[in-house]
């Protein structure tokens, strides 16, 4: 065989990022063994544009296209594309999971804060987001918290009642706080065999987890690999609703439910593969038909023209005057992502009396509400028009009111079963969420309500009736009633 | 810069309407403004047949291929394509929401008598559709409109019961009507600020909507746009069972999940990317591998030798015998679209007698049953032998029996709770459906009936089980009879 | 016309099997009349791997890329493809439903020892699966079939009761036997108008039908179809969650709604029109970007350097220890698929006792449950670190405990009602699946145990916590307890 075959073998053999210039040292260093023991997450990631693109040539784009945010690259990260190293070694001393691998200090929990790197906008809007506080405003606000236990708790019969016992870590990991996201921290290390011999590795609790209000062991909160799935990253999926369903499906916060049986999830189902969602900025009609999720919510969208229609946002309110989760009612939007910091007259951590009228002083304003409502309808407006749009938004804004007043129905009734102790309540000192009657009181608002309000949003149709809707909005009232009979005898 | 030059560059920005002599001056006119202020619908329109075809070049193919089913081109739109003008100014006498725009007499909702000038078969088989009264049937109905009203009445608590406040239109209009169609009218007019300066628009009742049996300020009734989504309106989204599923999704009308995890469901949901739905006529085998709902139910359908295997219809029963949907009994199909003439021998607005037998006089024959069974059974009988088609028909046709006896059984229970007074009923002049006994009953035949019959007819499998079927209409029934036990302690 | 355009147009108007010298005569004669009558499934067919390629040919691959399992093509099918005749003409003395048909002695069901002519090790491994037994063990294990039964009955109101009438055969075979099979049998014959004259058939019971474990007329248990879709069998289709989706996805096994809201299902609905379902073997990263059901439970699956993941099974159960499947606790995996063989120390034909404790003796111990985790465990690891997977099976275990205690609150509560005679069960020797808190007891463990051990087991968020899991689970209990106290008055 002479040196030109050889030559050309050689070519053949040699693996694809070796020919970059551009992968640094020491992710080629992470892929020796990498690409072998994790081939699936290699593969992905050679399929990303992390490992096709340098930040210096991202920078390159005019602003209007670029998917970084940040002005200059950092001395060292400018001329190299994001690989293994660049990510899982960044800001160690900031995290307390970094441990010793083979001469690097390497962390395996990427956080906001190391994604801000290079995505400093997107991070910092994010930190504005509910979702960054999901973990601390569910289990930092007794109430909530209260909710999530009693649904997690193990029962164990004694006479005639149940005693609860507080559900375990991994309980709530699994549960609730798979999405709203778990606290993770060294626990621990453990020593592994591997390819290379021994290994000590750090043991990590609350782990896996990509919730997105997860506490990281930096001392950030959130975890952007729930929208942008490791390590391919493809803004494709992030764009496409079936990634919000993977926490907006069931009947609390039924958004991907409704959208699929909507017009918009209907065109999105027939056509989307005509669609494009891989250009930024993202034009309406051109590269899709119909909004999914993200054009509504967080993308930057424009028209043929270049116009924008909307400017790219990862604090997702800031197009929402209305927060339709009811807890206990639907309310105007906290002015903080920490929803901790409320308390309404009567001393519970809620955004809204028990009796439904809202904490004014934690609620974005009118004025905020009126500049948010045309920011979202500034999206509507591409393909409707404002005798749609109006028409649309006064009856979505009357169900808000129709289903709080159903809500403050059935509040009454579990406060006459109160009343009436027939069932153990605030006056008690106990659970509000541990008692039939108190669970139907919950299922009115947490499903009901909720799911009457997303389908009237979001155009659902049927969803908001016989599905999730209004109907067993009315039927639980009567169920309701009934029980209270029974168990009064009135 | 030379002459040229100058022409080239002109051919390029020059927008593509402009280039077709066959877009009318009108419609040009249109574009002017509303490409700039409506981009998405602009851009939706160009992507459509409407766009590029005019109706004497849709005349020119052969009947077998035609999307339209005049005879011959009116005078004037012949030999232009179908832009904003050729229907949003169509009979503007007709047209009680016609209103002066800038010289022209346009309306706001396009209705199926405009669609009619191109395709007046379809929307003369859609007008003998059910669908197309859907609005009549149940709001005409006092049985049927007690039913949505209870479901979307505002309750408040007094004394042990609640009150029922009927629904307002915006709720009635984002519930029931949303899928059924609400009444479109004229009530005043509105000046806005547009980019031509101010302008006096109509405002709308019951706007926006798409329901199948709207009432238009025309007279007519029906949206045709609620299956052909504007304003691309394209057949390959009629033709997927997305768009079904915008109404057809439901506990009461379960078709959409029923097919999903049929066995046609997943030949869809897997292989659908390779299938052709944009060819007329639609051919077994070459264009798709498994029928979607259209195939059944309306597509003009050919076997590879050209041979029709089923005929276009918009009038969905002439392939139904029976009708499924329980009210309350499954029943045979009506004779007429409009079933608020039927009246059973208690006098009662019903189909069948509350016991279930069928009031014939107004429902289809044996003969008319068995030609229709013939016409849908063609269809399968292009994958499936006799035998199978047999099989599968004889045990459909069980299920009708037996969930009607089911039926039957709950009827009866709700009947002793009238005569015992501990429930409110027909002799007590009092809603049938406001309390929790009555809702149980309904949820039998609406939810728990419909989805097994639903699940029986299209093969569901599970759906028909444990989902939302036999298991629920057996475990229904016990549940009612311990209702009636605590309620007259017998 | 000349000789040559002749010839030309007898090319053009050639069917195109006729081109090839590979489909047997007798095939070529089945075509002749059903090519016209069964248009759609010769379509079908004429796409199907088996209409291009003859066993000699699929024989020449390297056996990792083979699709048939035998050593040595028999004589007469090494040469010719898979046309009709291959199939419904094998083995004729063993099928009780072959007739004479024009002078071949054909059979209608095609079932799995016929498929092992060309298929041996796929079969073998299927008669070892649970699923091959699934008719067996549903309806020949007598607490099992009381459970089908009381949910399958038509009940008539007897005074304060209902009665149960047995269900019919045409019902079974439409609800629980749609998925576990029905006994196929030659229940007589029909002479029937046809193409070609008067022709006598035979009539089948229980068909149409492909349950996992039907029975067929040659004594074999299962059908090949239900997951290789007639006569296509896309090898596409069988890999794509959607086939799986046909029998789970009900509250009682809810694998697809949980696989549809998890990372994994939403990077398959994203992305996974850009993966290759088709080639043998399958490889990670390369082909598919996160697992279907099928490549964790079933397919070869190899790395992009050709090593093997995991071994194709089609004995499910190797690759799984837990069943998660509760009857009614989760237990170990049984030893034989023929579970009917199973009694618990109360004689109960269970495999735990009521208390939860297991039938060790039935179940498989835990060298081989580790054996089997670790096949399982090495797909997992394909894509995730060795700290992740052993994180999310430790929470999956601890889900697998707490959801069997919640199980046995259920059952204590069961045996107190049945104990203080307010419901009659086992010692009444009466159903216990027939009142209402037997069906509440029921659904904590088929339908809020089971959802909540899905979701646990593939990451399905909310599926685990309200859409059926574990805020059902919990409330399911306090609706027991109210029940029990409204009966006993205590």
């Amino acid at each position: 065989m002479n040196t030109k075959v050889l030559l050309m073998l050689g070519i053949l053999i040699w693996p694809f990022w070796a020919m970059s210039d551009e992968l640094s040292s020491d992710s080629s260093e992470c892929l020796d063994c990498h690409s072998e023991i994790h081939h699936g997450i290699v593969s992905h990631w050679k399929k990303s544009r992390h490992a096709k693109t340098s930040l210096a040539e991202a920078l390159k784009k005019p602003p209007q296209q670029r998917r970084v945010s940040l002005a200059k690259a950092p001395e060292g990260l400018a001329n190299v594309v994001v690989g293994c190293a660049e990510c899982h070694t960044l800001n160690p001393e900031q995290h307390k999971d970094t441990f010793e691998h083979l001469g690097y200090s390497v962390h395996t929990v990427v956080t906001p804060k190391d994604c801000a790197t290079c995505h400093p906008t997107e991070v910092k809007q994010y930190s504005q987001n509910l979702m960054s506080h999901a973990y601390v405003n569910l289990m930092n606000n007794p109430v909530y918290r209260s909710l999530a236990e009693s649904s997690n708790s193990v029962q164990s019969l004694e006479d005639t009642e149940t005693s609860f016992k507080d559900p375990d870590e991994l309980t709530n990991a699994g549960s609730c706080l798979f999405c709203h996201g778990t606290v993770v921290e060294v626990k621990g290390t453990v020593v592994r065999d591997t390819i290379v011999g021994e290994m000590e590795l750090p043991v990590l609790s609350g782990w896996p987890n990509q919730g997105s209000g997860r506490i990281n062991p930096d001392g950030s909160m959130g975890a952007c690999t729930i929208c942008h799935t490791r390590h391919q990253f493809p803004i494709e999926m992030a764009r496409k609703p079936h990634t919000c369903s993977e926490c907006h499906k069931g009947p609390d916060v039924p958004a991907y439910p409704v959208y699929q049986v909507s017009k918009h999830g209907n065109k999105y189902s027939s056509l989307n593969s005509k669609w494009g969602f891989n250009t930024v900025p993202w034009t309406v009609g051109k590269d899709f038909g119909a909004p999914t999720c993200a054009v509504c919510h967080i993308s930057l969208v424009v028209n043929e023209a270049g116009d924008v229609v909307a400017e790219r946002t990862h604090r997702m309110n800031e197009r929402l005057p209305w927060r339709l989760f009811g807890l206990i009612y639907a309310h105007p939007h906290p002015t903080s992502p920490d929803t901790t910091v409320i308390k309404n007259r009567a001393g519970l951590p809620l955004p809204t009396e028990l009796t439904g009228e809202p904490v004014s002083e934690h609620l974005i304003d009118r004025k905020e509400r009126e500049k948010r409502r045309q920011t979202l309808q500034n999206v509507c407006l591409s393909c409707h028009s404002s005798g749609w749009v109006e028409g649309h938004w006064t009856r979505f804004e009357n169900t808000l009111k129709t289903s709080n007043e159903m809500t403050l129905t059935a509040t009454k009734i579990l406060l006459r079963a109160w009343d009436k102790n027939v069932a153990k309540g605030l006056a008690q000192g106990d659970s509000i969420f541990n008692e039939a009657i108190e669970r139907k009181w919950t299922q009115q608002w947490l499903f009901y309500a909720n799911s009457t309000r997303f389908a009237s949003a979001m155009m659902g149709g049927d969803y908001g009736v016989h599905e999730k809707g209004r109907w067993h909005l009315s039927t639980n009232i009567q169920e309701m009633l009934d029980w209270l009979e029974f168990k009064t005898g009135e």
